[in-house]
């Protein structure tokens, strides 16, 4: 097809008539109709055709929004102001007050690890930059360009623009070939299950990690390329659905506190609910929120969330000509509204322990074939223990009509839109288990 | 103001009226109504409300496409791979059949690097990654993260995240405090205007830039950071609105070709006409067409163009979760139709002559305050002979209502759309004038 002939699209699995889909229903071109529990990489918080968000699209009023693209950073639509401040007051994490949009999750990633920088280096130089700085920065050398590093975790995935692509360690394919920042990563823990079970397995693992994470931190220090950043995704998607314990995020974000580093929550994927928490961080119960907090996917709009001190103290630092998208922002605010008025993180909450309950059954009929059901909400995986036969489990469930993800090398993922009701699981659970009879 | 107080706001110039604004013309919050010759940052190719592009806007077809972003490299909406076809056949550099779409510019220019790269590797290696490679890349260390270098120029602008502010050398506050990539610029050649005067002069400042690319080539392979690529625009904008001739860029991409550099021309701000050409680089007269060629901005869609052979023969290797935005593409089509229907690259040509006819004038005029006008198409500048006014002039020009853009250290630049017209430019000319003469 074009898109293979013309792009790099080897991965197109298919297809979509986007005008016949349908809330949680997806239909090829060919007409076939999918419960669809992936919707587009984690993305459509709504699912298909929402008429919430169709009425945006069709609202005439915001045919100049979507004719004319404004530099936000410049020439701001003048009720752009509110928008923000309202965006603001609807879905800021507890604690912080600043936020910017951007385009997508990783320009939020890249951007919220500048200002980390920034901040980190106007507090070692104590203000803004010296023409030493300046001068030198334009010739990519120090001081004004730090050799400052960011940490990240073995299984990351922060996205695959080049300092992003430095940050992920999910697969080699994403990085082969492509020259990296020399940034470090810890191991991020890897939990036994059933976690009742493995309760001081697990808590070892996590200690064992952050004394990793202590250990880097000072190893870079001393070799004169201090950790400005921590960056941490609150579970491991790409990489296989890992999870940690809120044990283990609040020793990191003390670790960042006490090391002067910036605590930077990568919520691209699990923002927006899907956890049954509008931000996955909610679940921590943290003393003091992260520094950052970066979104995008089910949220349409990228951008991230800061600490004030984090915020630079000169003009031009953070920019580029687009800085967002209001078209985005309109659905964004649909969507905000949608979730509130139909109760859909109470919806999620509900839909994925009925869908959890379901998976853990399945494993315990198939112990052989599938393991370690987990996750908060709808945001659950499930493993299949012969990882040469993954592909295959995934696309014997599509034949019958369920759209699943794959991560990591042997993880079933699920990223259903918020309107994922029991029903639905149902469903997913019954094609599940069919097929794996089957095998 | 809200976008001040909560984001890093200190570059917002005013608020539009978005509504109000109609083509050449932007209405800001308070009801002033200026002649618009900066569009955004040279972003809008048929200025505010276009009755096409709202068109396109209001059309209740398009509302799914805008309700529903798909995860365009897995799931493309079925209507996707025809639109690339003719996406194509309409826009292509010519020899050119290789497109994908992106975000941005700064997306675009990011992954056409990374092709770069992996063809370089790939070439190198004679095929695909080992496992060694692959294993490496996960701890980006060699062979799997090569040491490979990016060649820029001074003066240049590429976008600003990581990768792409390291290739930007245009002014120091974007850089500093950022850790950049270890990786070399060559000077970018200095015209002395008039042209006709300084032939001899400007020929031989372009064979010394040229010569210090071949030095710098040479010297990064012997130190084990071969160049993969060289990125340029055909006029450095941001930079300070540099010109090179023809004969710079066929020598350059000789070089490029005898070196097996990829040759990466970056149109993200010459693309879509403004230069009189669709693309600046076809008055080139080229021998063969670039490597890549980058766009965004008045194409309203991100993307690339690229030689087969720098297509990935694996999947997953050019990824990312959108790869671009369909509603976007529909107003691209839309704006295509428009120019092709209108003749506005005609257009272009005889505002854009009509305009340096006038700016010559002025700077005939008033050689104490301005020089150096040039441009090809309405992509127009003039120098501000007192850097120190540079800002006063063109809020001055603001006040007398017309919107003009600055660039590098004293120059005006004129980016406007491209329905902008002789009677338009006299307008900017008049304006400008009285300007100076109150200086």
């Amino acid at each position: 097809m074009g898109v293979h002939r013309r792009q790099n699209g080897y991965t197109v699995n298919f297809c979509v008539d986007s005008h016949n889909s349908l809330g949680n229903y997806v239909v090829d071109a060919d007409g076939n109709r999918m419960l669809d529990t992936f919707c587009q990489i984690s993305s459509l918080p709504l699912g298909y055709n929402h008429p919430d968000l169709l009425a945006v699209a069709r609202d005439p009023n915001n045919a100049s929004v979507l004719a004319a693209r404004p530099a936000l950073a410049m020439y701001p639509n003048m009720d752009y102001p509110e928008k923000l401040e309202n965006l603001i007051q609807a879905i800021a994490p507890r604690g912080l007050k600043h936020m910017t949009t951007m385009m997508c999750g990783t320009c939020s990633n890249e951007n919220a690890i500048k200002q980390a920088f920034i901040r980190y280096r106007s507090r070692e130089r104590g203000g803004n930059p010296t023409e030493e700085d300046l001068s030198s920065s334009m010739l990519n050398e120090g001081p004004g360009s730090p050799s400052y590093s960011v940490l990240s975790f073995d299984g990351a995935f922060h996205g695959r623009t080049f300092a992003c692509l430095s940050l992920s360690h999910s697969k080699a394919i994403h990085k082969v070939d492509i020259p990296a920042m020399n940034w470090p990563f810890a191991p991020f823990p890897r939990f036994k299950y059933p976690l009742k079970e493995f309760e001081k397995e697990n808590r070892a693992d996590e200690d064992r990690c952050l004394a990793k994470v202590r250990e880097i931190i000072a190893e870079k220090k001393s070799t004169g390329s201090p950790v400005a950043a921590v960056i941490i995704e609150p579970i491991q998607a790409e990489g296989g659905d890992y999870h940690a314990s809120p044990y283990f995020f609040r020793n990191l974000q003390q670790i960042c506190k006490e090391t002067e580093s910036a605590f930077i929550v990568d919520e691209v994927q699990t923002c927006c609910g899907a956890t049954g928490y509008f931000w996955a961080h909610e679940a921590w119960d943290l003393p003091e929120p992260p520094d950052f907090v970066t979104f995008s996917k089910k949220l349409i709009s990228g951008g991230y969330f800061f600490k004030e001190e984090y915020g630079p103290k000169l003009g031009a630092r953070i920019f580029n000509t687009w800085m967002g998208d209001p078209p985005k922002v309109l659905m964004m605010e649909a969507v905000l509204d949608v979730i509130r008025r139909e109760g859909l993180l109470d919806l999620t909450r509900t839909s994925g322990a009925h869908l959890m309950a379901g998976l853990e059954d399945i494993q315990a009929k198939y112990p052989q074939h599938v393991r370690n059901a987990r996750g908060p909400g709808t945001f659950c995986a499930i493993d299949v223990v012969d990882s040469g036969v993954l592909a295959k489990v995934a696309s014997n469930v599509r034949d019958k009509g369920v759209l699943l993800g794959t991560c990591g090398t042997n993880s079933l993922r699920f990223r259903p839109a918020l309107i994922f009701q029991p029903h639905h699981a149902d469903i997913l659970l019954d094609t599940l288990e069919s097929t794996l009879q089957e095998l």
